[in-house]
């Protein structure tokens, strides 16, 4: 047997919660790294981690870090990846970006591995892993739209504190001790680390995740309706989306409804098209309350669907409620995914 | 000055969480009472409660309950209800019935003063009060049906655990502390005390609120779907619910979805039709980050609405967030304004 080939796998933001989760997927998943950087801010460096069983020290991500890198994973903030992924590129390693800075620029594939893999193909140095919430919900449509077409789709989001960080995860658990001892609750992180204003997530609900555009739409609204068209390959698609902040750490869920090309179809052709799809699990069966949750999806890799019904007015019409675990398929694995894939298919080089 | 009338008030289910703000409003609002019964179960009969500052000892419901009772508001089950509205009925009251048992009779009124009071005239002794997640979004909507027409409605709820009652509440907060010390969370009422299964709500987010349908829809869905045609007097509107309970004790939020009879209208069409409706609130300004919440909404009368966003790809569709107390304008609230519109315009007499 022909020896494997290993990697120089650098990952960026390595002290955070996607990356920590990156490095212990890494692991798991038994990529062939030959060697492993982990890089962070100034803040963090210095600090010891551990991959499979040796010590690695977290070194402060520098344009010289990349030299020898074949393999980026950046999750360290937008500034940091528009700062240092050019540089990355440069000294000729293949980045795949987990933040918004280059997800809809006209060069670099945005990829779900189990919707637009082959996308992957085209990519000038940089690949980008779509949204959380994006994520989650092609995963589930696109099985769906490859079988019926899909026309519109119309999502409201359940999304968990984790989406903004380990801090948001502190604050709220912070703010639920508080509150159950009756304390008062102080806001400095949610909705959004640096807007003017902060609400408490605690036993509440935020509809707002990221920043207002001038249309009345957030930021993260806006992701999903851009980045579902470029996954899709179909800016005509009819997306709209609603994005809110629950109080739970883990784990986004989704309430999709959309219109398909056709009529006549049941929810069972549904089931058996989501039974069949990579990457997707279904959990419906509603007279055994059998249905996806936030808890029930966390720590799996996997995309849960349930809630499935036809809409009781239009014959075209569908309701799901989707369910991933943001951290995994919504940030982690899905972007090893596409690392193993740059790999497995030999489309490192440009 | 003529002396006011004042008449006999019965609250069944006085001891619940909606009695017990259903007493505080009759209180707050003075309403005309001149002798007010507070009836529960045998379990809560003997308890001592206040009413404008005289003792009431609490009584167990029964038929003879209702003798001499001009108005009796019903907020204890469907079963008592059924049971026992009936015979208040027969012994001369009128009912205001806060469960579900009467609301889809085609002889009794289903009633949200802002909304259809007139409708109140034509009772035959009962009067039904809509399912929480109803009367916010009927109330929301109603002023922007008269002015532009709506078509479509697609809803999904974020649902505070307070409309399951008081144990849920309990519940919610015993497995938050629980989760907070790492102890092992113990679920035994939600998402429905008489279902087959339970799961935890602290930290979670449960996509069932009541039993499941034949059709897949839950009861609580099918209430907003069939209650909203009702009540709006169209049954030709199209109208599709999913209702998801999540971990905050007071308030639902819903983001709501419609289709409008006609094109070209504005954000600023919408926030000047809201502005001047009857028990409505707009707050929605985006640029300062002025949308309601849960916490935001708690322990007020009104519905508030925020969040209002024309959708980008249909000319007719617009995107709205819709929160209220839903003990208040929700149950308690609504309950007493429908008593008071009785009162009022000398509807009492069948």
């Amino acid at each position: 047997m022909a020896e494997q080939q290993t990697f120089n796998v650098a990952i960026v933001g390595a002290t955070g919660a996607v990356g920590q989760k990156i490095k212990q997927i890494l692991e798991d998943k038994n990529f062939p790294v030959k060697q492993l950087k982990l890089l962070s801010s100034a803040r963090s460096a210095g600090k010891e981690e551990t991959f499979h069983g040796e010590k690695i020290i977290v070194e402060e991500a520098a344009p010289e870090s990349f030299e020898d890198v074949d393999i980026a994973l950046f999750s360290a903030g937008g500034s940091i990846s528009k700062k240092l992924a050019p540089e990355a590129v440069k000294r000729g390693a293949v980045v795949v970006d987990n933040t918004s800075a280059y997800r809809m620029d006209k060069d670099v594939p945005l990829v779900v591995p189990e919707v637009n893999s082959e996308d992957i193909a085209s990519h000038q140095g940089i690949i980008a892993n779509p949204n959380c919430s994006t994520i989650q919900m092609v995963a589930a449509l696109k099985p769906l739209k490859d079988a019926f077409g899909i026309g519109k789709i119309i999502v409201s989001t359940y999304q968990a504190v984790s989406g903004a960080g380990n801090e948001a995860v502190d604050e709220l658990y912070e703010q639920s001790r508080d509150y159950l001892e009756g304390k008062e609750v102080t806001a400095e992180v949610l909705p959004v680390k640096g807007d003017k204003k902060h609400f408490p997530i605690a036993f509440n609900a935020l509809p707002q995740i990221d920043v207002f555009e001038d249309n009345g739409f957030t930021f993260e609204e806006m992701k999903m309706i851009n980045e579902t068209k470029k996954i899709m390959h179909d800016d005509a698609l009819n997306v709209a989306a609603t994005c809110v902040r629950l109080p739970f750490a883990v784990s986004h869920a989704e309430s999709v409804y959309i219109e398909l090309d056709q009529e006549d179809l049941s929810v069972e052709d549904f089931r058996k098209t989501l039974k069949e799809a990579d990457g997707v699990v279904l959990q419906d069966n509603p007279q055994e309350q059998e249905y996806p949750t936030p808890q029930s999806a966390q720590g799996k890799e996997e995309v849960f669907v349930g809630r499935i019904r036809k809409d009781l007015d239009n014959p075209k019409g569908f309701h799901l409620w989707v369910v991933s675990d943001n951290l995994l398929k919504g940030a982690a694995w899905n972007t090893v995914q596409i690392a193993q894939t740059l790999v497995e298919r030999d489309w490192l080089k440009k």
